[in-house]
């Protein structure tokens, strides 16, 4: 195992009417910026639900985060913040608008000339940052129990993530009805999400961490297990609690420490993001097998591991395994609904494969947990999804 | 899944020679108290690499605390608090060690007439308490991540647990190779005691927290795993690194969160302790087995998956299965030399039952997550002992 400093001060508010108990976690006293996307939380009814939560406070609003958030809207909340004396952010939404409200509490107290350029790009130490919480709405990005956010620039096609301990949710509100009534391409998403989050993390090489690997695992039986189920009956409580619990503790970092990460299915996928407009959740299940593939002698021994203890199977030589746990986790994708191939997508891999070969060469990008997966590996990931 | 509110804001650094970085966590102008016990850290290089760490700081020393730490002894050391106007405690050593200072840190901002009585006994809200951390050498309690601890009183033979969010530790440092030194009793009561911390938050009734079951059995597997290879080699450091982060997540709340916990095992076996100074890890090899057996219906679809997903039996019928998880615990204690007989201890069972019955009678004690163990129930369980 290797040594490791884990923090995540995140106070989480688990359940059903969880909404209700935001007043007991803000101050009364401090003008509260309510931040959220496209809307969604108006015809769901949690828009409803904060409001009548927080009546009394000298509350403002800030709507229209989009998905993969931009640097430029997120600059204009910045404005707002900086002109009306905001004290505190409440984000009310799924992971974006969250991570949209991270990057604005830290960009409020940045004094700076280009804050894309200094807090994501060059990842800069963020001195101090606006507090904020959330009541997160969409099981997928973990973001409500970690310090990360991933940004992006319309200017310059980049989307990229930033991390500091200063943009930790004070608390974040969870109640998994809300998930309800999510667009099942929603609902999909986020679990592919998740299910790659903690492949992130699981899947490198072994450090001798039974522990990190049975929690990760864990995590990914209960996906495998509640998907159909949540397809079956989209407003079984427990289903839908099951699920986004698994969403918050893949990526609280709780099944990382002391292990290698990985990632490149992620920097890749947001590459595909940037120049397509893909879905975030769709873009890592069309990387993730082929670049496990590419990747599958480094891989092999948890690869292995994966396929004995996730999917039963009772292959003993490793790279064999290893063969039927990508093909096992690419069928877990499709069983659900989610395409796997550009092709599926109408993107053309060879095209896609030299923009992300000839971006990853200008900036010398080498991913993953050996720094293996460079421009030339991208190249034949890519072509061969 | 039941509502929870969950928030352990400790910062953990681990890892082998996570002792020297000390200084970057306490701020050099505090008068800083370090807490100890009987003196072992002064025999494995614990102290001195704490005093290395923290040259040039105001540091003061306060040894002594007993396993079972004494509110008689820890009040000795409000004294020296208030007399030199500490600012942070360290507690240097194990859970007893951290456990008094957690309640010294209590009672060093208590104003009241009886500190025990307010604190432990009568559970009164701790509106503030001092600023505390720790280097942890023992894995046992999981006391390094939680806000818990049990406070043991000489006048009245009682043996009590306090919890107050103001005492969670804001640091702790686990650095394995300090454990390399431990005596075998002290190993294998550590190991016991994780495995019923576990067995007490996931051993219930089911309430569909699927992710939550597998992480405590992961922790049990890893425990059973690891547990041999200690005994063979106790200067291996993966062995030993993953015992101790069994150890501190699990009583670090993770498992725990939206399930019904029982702790009916504990609150028996501190009465042991009471009456006969057993060792905690020992009380609880004794009472469990007997207690799993007492509440088996309640608990036999949790003991049921233990049975197969554990412990790989094929039993089908869920009581029977019970039986045969219960067996299988009994015999992994008794694997590692740890007895499960009160006669093995010299105590009779039929003394013991009738001085815990007349306690918890005087007390009107019911245990357990259905509140079912009661004076009675305890009569039965500890004459079985």
């Amino acid at each position: 195992m290797y040594n490791f400093n884990f923090c995540c001060p995140t106070r989480v508010i688990f359940g059903k009417g969880s909404i209700a108990e935001l007043p007991k976690y803000i101050d009364k006293n401090k003008k509260v910026l309510m931040i959220y996307g496209g809307g969604s939380i108006k015809r769901n009814g949690v828009y409803d639900q904060v409001k009548k939560a927080l009546e009394g406070y000298n509350l403002y609003e800030f709507g229209g985060i989009e998905p993969n958030p931009k640097y430029e809207t997120c600059m204009k909340a910045v404005e707002l913040i900086k002109r009306e004396g905001i004290e505190f952010l409440l984000a009310v939404g799924g992971g974006s608008t969250l991570d949209g409200t991270k990057f604005i509490a830290a960009a409020s107290k940045y004094e700076g000339e280009d804050a894309y350029n200094d807090i994501v790009v060059n990842g800069i130490e963020i001195k101090e940052a606006l507090p904020l919480a959330d009541v997160i709405t969409l099981p997928a990005t973990g973001s409500e129990m970690n310090s990360g956010a991933v940004i992006s620039r319309l200017s310059t096609d980049e989307k990229l993530p930033f991390n500091s301990e200063k943009v930790f949710p004070q608390f974040s509100i969870i109640d998994p009805e809300v998930t309800y009534s999510l667009p099942l391409r929603q609902t999909l998403n986020g679990i592919v999400d998740t299910f790659v989050h903690v492949m992130e993390q699981y899947c490198t090489y072994d450090v001798n961490t039974p522990l990190q690997d049975d929690w990760a695992i864990g995590i990914m039986r209960t996906l495998i297990k509640e998907a159909p189920k949540v397809l079956a009956n989209p407003t079984d409580y427990d289903t839908r609690a099951n699920i986004f619990w698994c969403a918050t503790c893949g990526l609280n970092n709780w099944i990382s420490q002391g292990v290698a990460q990985d990632w490149a299915t992620h920097m890749i996928g947001h590459e595909l993001t940037a120049f397509y407009g893909i879905d975030h959740g769709q873009s890592l299940a069309i990387v993730e097998p082929r670049l496990l593939k590419n990747q599958k002698v480094t891989k092999s021994k948890k690869l292995a591991k994966l396929a004995r203890e996730l999917f039963g199977f009772n292959e003993s030589v490793d790279l064999k395994a290893a063969d039927l746990a990508i093909d096992a986790i690419e069928k877990f994708y499709n069983s659900i609904g989610v395409k796997t191939r550009l092709a599926d997508y109408e993107i053309d891999a060879q095209e896609a494969a030299e923009r992300v070969r000839d971006r990853f060469k200008a900036r010398n990008t080498h991913l993953g947990e050996k720094g293996a997966v460079d421009a030339d590996a991208t190249y034949e990931i890519l072509r061969n999804c």
